[in-house]
Formats: structure tokens, C-alpha cells, sequence
């Protein structure tokens, strides 16, 4: 039980470390005859990788990824998919310098303390480069979906104190600018508050949002499985994401029912909603309408600002965290995000067939 | 997997409808020897027992638990433990006026959608009186972790824009004020507010903080089953809930990472850190400091105030919702959060002792 | 993880001891819109109740079950259905004889050593009685098969060292006779043995066989979840069962694999195979031709023969078991085999309804 | 669910085709701190490589096993732990002869079936191929109870009619003979009687036994997860497996509860048992005694000799299967017994160390 599984139906086993020879993923539940190509997963592993402006790190992770196995002339054949990137940039370093201090906002100390050492070449597999494994996995959840119209899109709504405005929402900006904001003036903002957080040596939090469009309804199982619940959880098991908020989210806390009520309405013989206070999910089950979610991210923990805290033999020590690290972690979160709940999504999904009488008459007849 | 279920190793299956005969809950998994009386159970399943203030229903539900099996001679067997409470208020009342009405913020319509029809009677298993069963069984979680001296406490930390004052924290005030608040200004302040609220036949929403303390370090699993991301999973699961925040929460965004870092230090001989907003949690992994969440919970969404809707016939209408509703949820869920919280720390708990060979040659030793 | 869980999908949780106050199954999963009285479930229960004739204790167990959650106006509504039985018999009988004594083939010493104590009561959680959740949640399973038009039939087929003979097999016979045998002629001679077994104050073991006409083409998952695999843990799972076998079982060891290898053929227009060494299972899978198993159980381990054993302080001791047993296991097992049969068989049939993507947008559309 | 997944604690995923990429497994939960090496996994994988004997298939297979995350500095570090192996063999040869064919004994149909496409090339998942990453996690597993004292011994107890003599049982011998027979004159007669068969261009069936010498005590959890249902699952799930015994297996359904029971005595203050019927597991939870199972094997389906059976297209063909295919699969299955027998016991060592509350407090004192 040690986590690295998530999902029932469609379940994904990741693997890998940040300097070892490899990271994976193990799908397995994929169903039989979904198109696939190893380009159908490296567009979404491109988006993650670094490197790709100054706000990222200038690692070099080629990130190529190859189907091993569960593909078969094209198409799914239902048994398990094997992805594998093997890592280029695995040169003998020296880690000398990191590998009796526990970094503070790292994993040093729990890790040491819970499995009595740890692999220190570049956090393991406490790594942001561990959710490699996630997006490549979330590619395929995402073309399944695809396929039945579901639409997942995920983007930065704020960098530290710079939000997007609303009113100036343009999807289409969305991959134009570096920060992946669907809004061209906060980009530039933001690209203006990083460039001093950089200067201070320092790193900077933000927030990523994710509407899910032409969801089906019926998904999520009532009481502990329910959709907002299993989000929830995709969300924070993403490395530094430290709230997620379903609709109203923390709104909520302060409006009367009165407001908070979606009233249910009927448009060309539709059941739609006046509000979405909800986020597409009332009870744990979706209702057909977008779904909308918020996690907010803390800022990097590496930064070359002096900081004090101890090593492994108990000694008080200062650090300066040097090397090449994102000043913020956001922007290539955003993908890991879709992913997440591309995820959960068809997990939900499958299982939702299996509900109704009705449903598996259909199937059987 | 239709999610009655949580839990892995301490596995919990709750069941049973607000007006059905009964409702109830099997806790599987629960390690030999804990004793375990009704009254242990008991005490828990009164806080969340409606009827015991103006600010809450005052619906009779005598909620009396019984235990039918797992418990011999005082002490849990390692057998199924097996919860029953019977419902006591369940004459045949006339549910005609919502049979077919979707009401505003419930569930009656993705039931309707997702099974084809629904136990409408109370709102079936979507109600609230569907916790009851988690926090019996969260009970026994809470009893085996007290058993290893860890500590948890769930209380009302604002009431619509009522918040409580820190510098005012006051734990012996939890219990003494209908809303579970640790600041007896508040709750003064609190009342006001609902009496208004009450007034306009509206509701609120509110905020329920859990800490525990005396957490053993190394509780949670990498990547998926963090131990944040499993909190978040178990507190998202509760009805009302929209957000979930662990330590810094929301504020994190705009944190720098040197504000947001968490600095070690040494204090006789232990490892402690200057801050924690991280709370309690690194890499997924309780570090030993005090775990603090945040739940946002939305406003009742049953109220007497004229609202628009639409029936199951397709017709809109105006609906007015009668009856004993809570004029805020928060209260009451309070031990809800509590025993989420519990449920999943227990499991995590059995997990760990697993982690490591030399614990391993501990126990076959 | 302390297995009192059966199923994925269509998951039940059984639990009660012998002499506690109720014995009881949750069923999770079960889809919505199935009719379900306590008739339909009764009836199996009927079938493994003691008492029916001088083959079987005389012990009184009504054994009558009560729905308590997850039926509504007749059909169950896709959320866990609760059933209990209460125990009538439940006298403060004296126990002390059996308290501290290890009874040989039975699980006396193994509870006490991984738990620390037991419930002694008639054998606690490790009475044959654990089985009525078993057998009322498989009449649930058997009704939504049977909707799909899969029958399933298990019988006695030898008691000790009497078998049927193939060649006068009569499925009408089997509820004739008290050991469920589908051939009189071996049912009078297996009365005749029992007797002299019951003599000699000892007790007989037999096989059990269970077909399964109209299954489903398809269900099993490859690998590790096997149709045949499934069935053999959930046969085992059985107290009393020694051995599995699936078509041709040990006989295979002998055969060639011209003899062995099912010839397919066409007839028709229909895929069929001139002979079913297969059991109707290959590589897993079910391919739409008979399922066959069988199952060996062991003797009645209690008996009045003087046995020697130990006692809990380590001292040898003679023991005679007096009391009210079965001489022989079979026969009550019967349904308890069918039981597990379409508990292990709706599972794998929800789970193959996600296996492709055009089954998929079967339901979606 | 697709079922590529096994355990629950030391859960691994495995996945490949026969003649892929690749093939390989994810090992997740294994404790950190266990001394790995790829060499101890070697080990296995070439007991069960082909091209050994003149009695397994020539074909060339280099097994070659690498270790690609999950280890650091010789030891595991309780993350994931990726094992691949690299198909070398992977030549574009011409598939169409059994392209469109359904081989009797053969998954060919159910998968068309099932998954409306195959992979066709050697099996694809089907493949006896797939064990190998069975054997490379079991051998990790077999390592970990190594390490406690446990010891696992499987051996070929019979081939087609001739079975081994246990009064000449030498377990030295076991790897001494091409079919891995604890009995030397066994294996002399098993080696004329294959070359008689495979001279008439056919198969042979047999069987496996397995005996796992200083079981804990207290593996193995009541009800469902009983120790013998789960081995009978693992070893059921081997591809040609079609009869599982435990202890007196078949055996038991002839003898009388006074000859079955196994009567417990003291021998210098340790609780042992005059006779093993049980096969070392009663009541499904292991007494300490040795686990004893078989298991039944068919014979290989891929024989030269002429078959009849239909194609794709609903056509009935004659076939000859030429290749290099193993006259019998019984020797090459030994160590996948004793892998999956490992897997099984691992998972339950690591379960059985939360069942009571005295080693959940040794743990966290």
C-alpha cells in the first residue's frame, strides 16, 4: 500500500526517480480499441518539461516517452500500457553537498525518518519530476474522454500577488504565454513580479484553476467516493498543492443558502442552473453542468537565499539551495492538473456504467 | 464500488437512509484488543445528535448505537465490528410536497439521473444523518490513536463572516457553546448572526478547523496516498464541504518561499521547525509537529425562502421548503471532520508499521 | 485488509459471530433498479439452514433475514443494501468445556495465537454460520444474474465413498433428497453410509460440483484476476474446502494435450466446442460454454470420538465434543458453493462492461 | 480492474506481451532497507527461461532483468521498483498462419472475443511469457521472507502418469534434473515417457508441489482473505493450472473427521501437530506447521500434431502448430509456484503485523 496506485478501473502504477535510470507508469484497465501514439502523450509530457523559458529550470529532460507495451497496430489491445522515459541527464554528480541536510519545504527529513535513508539525487522520488509519470498516464485518460467530448482545461489564475481578471478570459491565450494565463495582461505582470522574485533570490506561490466541459452527468459515487471527494485527493497528492476548493470553495463559508442555491431552470427542454456555485458536482455526482475547480500551489522550496535549518547529525547549518530550479512552480503544474483530473474523471467514468439495471442490459443484449 | 467503503486496513462500510429502518456501519479491520464499550461510541454520535440547541434541528433522533459483533468480553476480537442505530422517528409521514421536486443545492436530481429513481424519503442516503455511521466508526479510530496518546480536535472556527479569534483560542470552550467554537465571544457574535439569518428563513455557512496533536512522524505514502491528499479525500467526502486547506491553505499563493518555508531547528535534541506551514505535513508524510486543516462548509440549502425550480415533470416552480432544517450545517459536522480525520490516520497508521524491514523483524521477532 | 470484504465492484462485507446478537452482510455496488424482497433472499437462506433433517444439526436457527437499507418501493436504489439476522438462540449456554481447549481441526489455536484471545462462543467468527451473509448476499448476486438469463446449480456430488453417477444425473432430483444429490439411487446409499458414520460417532466428507449454464462470453481479467482464479479464492474461502478443480482438474495431469485441448467448432453460425476440458474458462476467460468446478470438502471436525489434544495452559487432555453437529458439511454448503459462484461471476460481469470502447459509447450514447 | 495487479501491501503490477517491446513489473510497498540486488532476481528468471533441456522450448530468450528505480546503494528504498526485462528475439516474423486461427487450449477466441481485436504475435499477453515478471517480483518476495527464516520449495511431483516416489523424496535433487523432481528415478522415467510423446508430435500434463518450511503463525485473515483461498487464487491464476489442493486435498472427501483431524500435542513446550491434513493452514490462518499445496497443470495446447478447429471467419480448418514450443509446461512453471506462493505469504506477513493492538504499540514505542 505503499501509493504509488491510483485509480480503480483505470489504474495507474507510477515508478521512478529523478536521477535514476528511468521514470514510468503501468497503465492497466485501459479499455480495448482507443487510438494511441507515443505523440498523443509526448504533447502533454512537452508541457511539463522544463527548460522551456527563463521562468523554468534549464535542465535538460528530454522527457521522451515510449509505449512498452498494451499497443497493438495502433489501438489499445486492454492490457496493460507500459510507458517508460529514460533519463538523459544522469551524469555522476556530486550530491555530496545535499545529502545530510534536510532542506526546509523538502521531503529530506520525513523521508530519512520513515524509511531510514533516501535516495538525496535530486529529491528521488520526491521529485516534481515524479508526476512525469502521472501526465503521461493522464494523456490516455485524456483521449478517452476526448473521444466522448469531455473537455479538461487547466491554467494559472494567479502568480503570488498577480490574478487573472475575468473579464479578460481568452482561452486561447492559454498556451501563448510562458505561465500558461488565459490572460495577456497578468501574464505580463507576472512575468514582471517573478523577474524581481528571481532578483531576491526567493520563489513565488500561485493558483491553478480547472473547468471540465460536456461532462457527463451521473459521475461519482455517493458518500465517500464522490467526484469532488476523489478530486480532492488527485489534487493534493500533487507535491506542493496546499488547498483545493470545488465551486464556491472557501466563498462559500460566508453566503446564506439563498445565495449559494443554483436554482435548477429549463432551457430547450434542458435541466440547466441559473448559478454554479456547485462546480458541476452537487451531492459527489455530477450534474451536467462545468465543472470548476481551484488548487493553490506553494511557492518552490529551493531557493539560493540563506536559509537555517540542520542536517542529518542534528547540526543547526545555513543553506543556500543553488542549481537550476523554477522560481515557481505553477506553470508546469498546470498540465499535471489536467491530468489529475483526467484521471479521476475516467475512473468515475467506467465505474458509472455499472450502476443501473438498465444500463447493463444494454451492454449485454 | 459503488463508495460505501473507506479505508484500507482499518476499512469502514456505511449504510443505511435518513427514514429507513436503520442506518449503521462495519468497520473491518480493527486490530485485536482495543476495548471498546457503546459508550465510547456513544459520547461521539451525541455531538452530532440534533436537537440539542435552537441552532439546530429539532428533529428526535435518539441515534443509540448498538454493537452486534466484533467485541467480546469488552475487548475488539480483530473480527468485523458491526454498528447498528435504528431509526426511531419514522412514521409514515407524507413526502408527496418533494417526491418530485428538484430542490435547490441537494441531490435530488443527480440521484434521479444517475440511478433512475430515488429513496426520497428524508433524502435517502444524500442526507446529513448518513454521517452518523462514519462517526461511530470513527469513534473506534479515535479510541485506538488515543491509545498512542495522539489528540484530535475539530471545532467551529467561523460562522458566516463570524470568525474566531486566535489570540482568543480557548480549547476547554469548545464543548460549552452550541456552535463548538473556541472563542466564547464569537460565539456570542455567532448567535446574533443566526438569529438573523433564522429571521429571513435563510442559512449560513461556516468553517470547522481540526488539529491533531502528538501525531507519530511517517504517517502517509508517496505520491497518491499522501497523507494531505487522503485528509482531503476524507473531509471532501463530508456533504457540505467545498474546500480543503492544510497548514498555510489558500495563503500559500502568495507567500515567497522564504516566508513559506518551514525552518528546522533543534530543541533538546528533538527536530522541530520555527513555523509550520506545512501542517504537520511534508511530502505527503507527517513530519510530528501538529497537523491543521480547514474545511469550508457551504450553508444549509434547505430553507423556508421562496425558491425557483423546477420539478421532475420538466415544469418550473416555486418552492418553499418546510420541515426541521438546521439553520447552519457547521456544528454539527464538527465530530464529523474529527472522525474523517481519525479514519484516515488509523489506516495510515497500520500502514506504516509496514514501511520498513527492521520494524518488520520487530513484530516476527 | 482483514478480508471480511468479497468483490470490486459488487462488494459485500459480511460479519457476526455464531453466538453474538446478529450475523449480517453489506452488499456495495449493487446496481439500481433490481427487484428485491426478503423472499428472494430467504429462500437460499432456507436452503442452509440446520435443522431440515437427521443429516444435519437439529440446532434452531430461524435464520431470518431483515432488509434494512438500499430497497425502496420494491427494487434496490444502487446504495448498500443492509441485510441482518438476528439470533434467536442465543441462551447463556456454559461454555467453560470448550474455553481453553485447542479442538483439533478446528481454528482454536490459530485465533487465539493471532489474536490474543477469541470469542469461544461456538466457534466465534469461525462458525459455518459465518456463511449466511455469504449465501443471502449471493441471492442478491443470483437474482441480477439470473435476470441475465445465467443459471447457476450446485449439488452434492459424493458423500465419503459414495459419488453420483454421471450417467443418472437429474437435475430435478437435487432439492429431493437431504443431501442435494442429483441422483436418488447414490442419496440412499450416501443416508446409509452417514448413518454408520454417525455410529462410530465420527463424521464424512464429500465433493460438492457446481455448474453454471448461459454465462456471459468474456468475463475474467487476464492475469492475475482469472475467472478461474477468482473462483478458486472464493470456493477456498469456504471453511471446510480442501481442493478446487475446473474441468478437467487433476485430471489433467494425466491427459495429453490432443485429448485435453476443447476442439472448437461451428454449429449453426455459433462458436461451439466438441468437449469442455476447459471448464468454460481458457486463458481466464469465459467463453460462453459451461462453467464446471468442484469442490472437496473436508470432514465434520467435530466429533464425539475421543480425540487427543491440548488445552491453552499446554497440557494434554482427552477431549469428546459433544453437541449438535452436522455429520457431514456437504449438503449445507451446497448453496453456500453457489453463493460464492455468482458473487465472484456479477463482479467480473460489471467489471467486463468496461473492457472496450465501443461498449463504452454504447452506454453513452 | 483489468487485473494485472496482485496483493494489496507488497502490491505488484506486471505487464508485456510475449513478443513486445519488453516486458516487466512494478513492485510498490516493498519495506525499505531489504538488500537487492539484479542478481537475486537473475536467479529465478533462469530457472524458468527456455532452451535449458531438450524438453523445453529452444527458443532464445535471454531473460536479462534490469532494475531501473526502487533501489539506491543495494537496497530497496520503499518506492516503486521497476524491473524490466528487454525481448531480444523480436524479429519481424510472419504471423499470418495463426493470425486468424482460434487454437484449441488456446486464448485466441476469448480475446478476439473480449477485446475485439489481439495481439496474435506468440500469444501476446497470454503468453507463458507473461510469468516472467511474476518470477522477477517473487523472487524480491521470496528475498524479504528469506531474510525471516522462511524458506520456499516447489518441484515437479509428477509428469503425465509417472509421479515421484516420497520414500526417495531428496530435495537436493531438485535442481539437479531438467524437470526440477525431487526423485531421480522419477526424473529418468519422466524423460523416456516425454520422448515417447513428444516422438507422436504431443503434450503432457502433470503436477507441482509446493511446501514453504517455518511459516509464521498468523498469516492469512478470516472469512475471504483466508491463506488458502489467496494461494489458491495465485496459483490458479498461472495460465494452465486447473486444480489447486491444500494439505490432504482431494483426499480429504474419503476420510472420516477422526482420520482427517490433526491432533495437536506439546514437544518441549512447542504446540505441534501428529499428522498435516490441514496442509499447515486451519480455519485459513497459518499454525506455524509446513504449508503443503499442489497444483495440477494441463498439458502444453501447442502440439504438432493435427487438429480441427474453426478461424476467424467462422471456417473450420485442420491446423498444425509447428514452433518451439515446450512438450510439457510443468518444469518451466516450478519457480512461478514458488513466486506467486511468495507474493501471496508476503502480503499477509505484512498485513498480519496490524492485528492486534500489542505490535501496533511494539512499533510506535
Amino acid at each position: 500500500m505503499a501509493g504509488s496506485n491510483f485509480g480503480d478501473l483505470f489504474k495507474i502504477s507510477t515508478w521512478g526517480e529523478s536521477h535514476g535510470k528511468a521514470l514510468g507508469v503501468v497503465v492497466d484497465g485501459c479499455p480495448a480499441g482507443l487510438e494511441l501514439t507515443e505523440e498523443d502523450i509526448q504533447i502533454d509530457l512537452n508541457k511539463r518539461k522544463p527548460g522551456q523559458s527563463s521562468f523554468a529550470t534549464p535542465r535538460k529532460e528530454s522527457d521522451q516517452v515510449e509505449i512498452l507495451s498494451g499497443v497493438f497496430e495502433g489501438k489499445t489491445t486492454g492490457t496493460p500500457i507500459s510507458l517508460v522515459i529514460f533519463n538523459q541527464d544522469q551524469r555522476s554528480k556530486d550530491y555530496s553537498n545535499i545529502k545530510d541536510v534536510y532542506r526546509p519545504g523538502h521531503s529530506d527529513f520525513v523521508y530519512d525518518n520513515k524509511y531510514g535513508f533516501r535516495d538525496y539525487r535530486g529529491s528521488g522520488r520526491a521529485s516534481g519530476r515524479e508526476t512525469s509519470g502521472r501526465v503521461a498516464a493522464g494523456a490516455i485518460a485524456k483521449k478517452l474522454l476526448a473521444s466522448l467530448g469531455v473537455e479538461i482545461t487547466a491554467y494559472t489564475s494567479s502568480v503570488g500577488p498577480i490574478s487573472i481578471n475575468r473579464d479578460k478570459f481568452d482561452k486561447s491565450e492559454i498556451l501563448k504565454n510562458p505561465f500558461y494565463m488565459p490572460d495577456v495582461d497578468a501574464s505580463k505582470e507576472a512575468e514582471q513580479y517573478l523577474i524581481d522574485i528571481m532578483k531576491d533570490q526567493n520563489s513565488s506561490g500561485g493558483t491553478i484553476e480547472c473547468i471540465v466541459n460536456n461532462v457527463p452527468k451521473g459521475l461519482g459515487e455517493p458518500v465517500f467516493d464522490k467526484c469532488d471527494a476523489l478530486l480532492a485527493k488527485a489534487i493534493m497528492s500533487i507535491g506542493a498543492v496546499k488547498a483545493v476548493e470545488i465551486g464556491s470553495g472557501t466563498n462559500a463559508s460566508k453566503m446564506t443558502g439563498f445565495e449559494h442555491n443554483d436554482f435548477y431552470d429549463i432551457e430547450s427542454d434542458n435541466v440547466v442552473k441559473q448559478t454554479n456555485n456547485a462546480g458541476g458536482i452537487v451531492g459527489g455526482i455530477t450534474d451536467g453542468s462545468q465543472i470548476f475547480l481551484k488548487a493553490t500551489i506553494k511557492p518552490t522550496p529551493s531557493i539560493e537565499k540563506t536559509q537555517p535549518t540542520i542536517n542529518s547529525f542534528g547540526e543547526k547549518i545555513d543553506i543556500n539551495i543553488h542549481g537550476r530550479h523554477d522560481p515557481i512552480i505553477v506553470p508546469r503544474a498546470v498540465v499535471v492538473v489536467e491530468a489529475m483530473v483526467a484521471l479521476t474523471l475516467v475512473d468515475l467514468l467506467l465505474k458509472s456504467m455499472t450502476s443501473r439495471m438498465d444500463l447493463i442490459k444494454k451492454v449485454f443484449n
